[in-house]
């Protein structure tokens, strides 16, 4: 066992007669082969897999109402399913159910580009969507490490490497479709940019992790590309002057589209797995977006910056292949660091600290890691004061699991005692739930639960997740 | 009667065994003057006052549990009033209750200048706020017309001149206090940028219109002030090509910091009110934030757009006196419009569209009131597809505000009709009930609607406002 699993993993009944409905209605796009549910089971958290009972593949708001509908005629729970990145197990059936995959629901159903908005069902990826945009001269820049799906992102208020200019999901949703635990359908937001008309369900949608509803559509904001692009890298002596770099660069309001910490071993598992030769040193990745002089410009202040922190040498990647080879390595560190131990899992920390208190954290925790036996190179979107620690693990070595969660255990605290937060973009899902109250208080995570109650009151919709349920 | 009351105006009993409890609690801080009352039951809306039972003067998160704790023991409704300065009703006490005054709550908490927060008490207001960072070096943007109270702008997620570059309260709100309808005090949010860590509270509370609870405290984010600040003004011969030369400025990306648009009508209203000489056309007001150089830049992007859009000339204001006065001017513009036509009230309309649609929108919304006999200049915030009518009536002549209500309503239909919002910052209050259910469907207001019975199930907190109550 990787993990254990939390106790309110008690299966619910799964009736033949929703089995046989489900089929009456979906044919050949249901199955509850074990492969398939297997598949639907697991994510890319150290959790062991909880199988769904069956998966249905939706490819329409219809088709998610009427699995919805069956599933609570039935007393079933459902599990939206996108791409299987989430790192906190929120796609694991700890109760049973249904898993709903949303990866054929992939189509982007309009692009305004005048408006900067594009409208998509959440089963496409980022970069699908990004390719789609490829001839509108417009981007979406939300970006996780993984290629997660949109509606996977819009669900746990994912960011990513551009939110320091871009801000995160919270920011970027204008409004969304929504199917909720009795089959009702309801549509928030509008294409407008602003509103101030009643209650804001976007943004309560938006990171509520299947635990409300199921997202069937969301219209994003969109960018124009950029006119000037220009990406660099630095090494520093130590961590501490790294992140003072970045924290300057922040406080005297540079409009930085990116800015990542990568330390020596992550930059280590890197180089090996993306055939780079940067130098092992604890190292910051930066792009600039705007016009050439202002491009220019920014590129100049930080460039000041980074040396007067004991940066050693600034180097340019401008030419496009350049940069792309560059965010390519950077958005598969994970997978790299996974690479630096053969075999291993990771548990993956995700704290967000007041970017004030974000060396003082970092530099802690270095000390932290330093001190466990477990290699755990550390990358960071620290331009929003956020950074990941992957702790490696022998899946085999229960004594590792402990170590690692001590190390995360610690450093969550840290992060609270700072006023940050547990998580900066993962979510919560089942790995955070006891960090939440800490975080928010008993009274605050009873106002959420009053909501989920009130929303689903059998508790239907991705059960067990985020806090637990009490009546 | 300026405005027919909406129907939910059933007063509550106000016993006096609760007057008593809050004598005993607060001692001169209660007031049941008529004179205190009148103040609070009114707002800048057309509306008819309506008296609230009793004023509480709070100084304290404590001090607003226990006026909230003992209206609740009554049966009683609160009211939280900042600054009065709605222009939706949302301060008439229509089924009585007890209004809670947050104007001596006004400190600023602490500022954090590192992380570019600060931490304030709700009734400080927007003017106040800025004068307290001056030293700083820093900024709160976000502006409203009237020097509102951040606690109202807050409640009714407001925006403003600076919205098209900064964002509206929703994007600047980080965390919030608040005082729920059983007394219970929660905190939201944290100083963290960002976050993953549950249900989005803090932006179920922006925009909640005091109807969820009482705001007690607010972490907002700050800005750098700009290195450099350029204003200009540009007059065009139709509202079109105004707009349109908005539209390209937007959809191609320039970081503009301000964009509003004033008919030659409201024009004359600010020459008047403020002795400025603008030119009687309608007119584009800019304000461009950034380094030296990328002022230039942006400025004359904008400056050659505005050019292809037949602008007639491109006037700037470099110095700080100079764009001062044109701000102040046109934060003024309401009041300025008012004095077009004396002893009248305004509709005030607030719809919010998708910018590609917005020189549709204008230009039809023209033509409505060039049909129509009332007086009725336009501004708006057109980077952001928002823009606002002030219908101007005399409250003496029921059929002027009929007339006003037909234009607001065409005017409404057609902002929805586009994918809009019927309000982009002033909030729904009792005027866009009606719309709210129109722009959003049943199933979304029934959504909120179970929202509110979790959270105030006895329908205490600003009742009567947003939605009507049904049980």
């Amino acid at each position: 066992m990787n993990h254990p699993v939390p106790p309110v993993s008690v299966r619910r009944p799964f009736p033949p007669a929703l089995l046989a409905a489900l089929q009456q209605a979906f044919g050949e796009r249901v199955s509850t082969s074990e492969a398939v549910r297997a598949h639907h089971g697991r994510d890319e958290s150290p959790f062991d897999p909880q199988l769904p009972d069956a998966v249905v593949f939706a490819q329409s708001t219809d088709d998610v109402c009427t699995a919805v509908a069956l599933c609570a005629e039935h007393d079933v729970p459902v599990i939206p399913y996108g791409n299987g990145s989430s790192l906190e197990g929120h796609l694991l059936a700890i109760q049973g159910g249904v898993s709903i995959d949303l990866s054929a629901m992939n189509r982007v159903l309009s692009v305004n580009a005048e408006d900067l908005t594009v409208t998509v069902e959440p089963g496409i990826s980022r970069k699908q969507l990004n390719e789609a945009l490829r001839d509108t001269g417009l981007f979406f820049p939300i970006d996780p490490g993984a290629d997660a799906s949109i509606g996977g992102m819009t669900a746990t208020r994912a960011s990513g490497t551009n939110a320091v200019r871009y801000g995160t999901m919270r920011e970027n949703v204008l409004g969304l479709t929504a199917v909720l635990a009795d089959g009702r359908v309801i549509h928030t937001g509008s294409r407008a940019r602003k509103s101030s008309a009643g209650y804001d369900l976007t943004r309560l949608f938006v990171g509520s992790e299947g635990t409300l509803g199921v997202i069937t559509e969301i219209t994003l904001r969109l960018y124009p590309q950029p006119e000037a692009v220009s990406a660099a890298v630095c090494a520093f002596p130590s961590m501490g002057d790294a992140v003072r770099a970045v924290i300057e660069t922040i406080q005297i309001g540079v409009p930085i589209a990116r800015v990542e910490f990568v330390d020596s071993l992550a930059i280590k598992a890197i180089n090996r797995h993306s055939n780079l030769t940067l130098q092992e040193s604890h190292t910051l990745f930066f792009e600039f977006h705007g016009t050439d002089a202002s491009v220019k410009e920014q590129a100049e202040l930080v460039q000041d910056l980074a040396a007067q922190n004991h940066g050693e040498g600034f180097e340019w990647a401008t030419r496009p292949e350049e940069r792309s080879r560059l965010w390519n390595a950077r958005h598969n560190a994970y997978f790299a660091m996974l690479q630096l131990k053969p075999g291993c899992r990771a548990v993956t920390t995700d704290v967000c600290v007041p970017i004030s208190r974000l060396a003082e954290c970092v530099v802690e925790t270095e000390r932290d890691l330093l001190a466990s036996p477990l290699p755990c190179p550390i990358v960071g979107h620290v331009g929003d004061g956020n950074f990941h620690v992957a702790i490696l693990l022998d899946p085999d070595k229960p004594e590792e699991l402990v170590e690692a969660e001590r190390l995360n255990e610690r450093i969550v605290q840290r992060a609270l005692r700072m006023n940050g937060t547990c998580t900066g973009e993962h979510g919560v899902g089942l790995h955070k739930m006891g960090f939440l109250l800490e975080e928010h208080g008993e009274a605050a995570i009873d106002v959420m639960r009053s909501i989920k109650h009130a929303l689903d009151p059998r508790n239907l919709m991705n059960p067990g997740k985020i806090f637990a349920w009490t009546a």
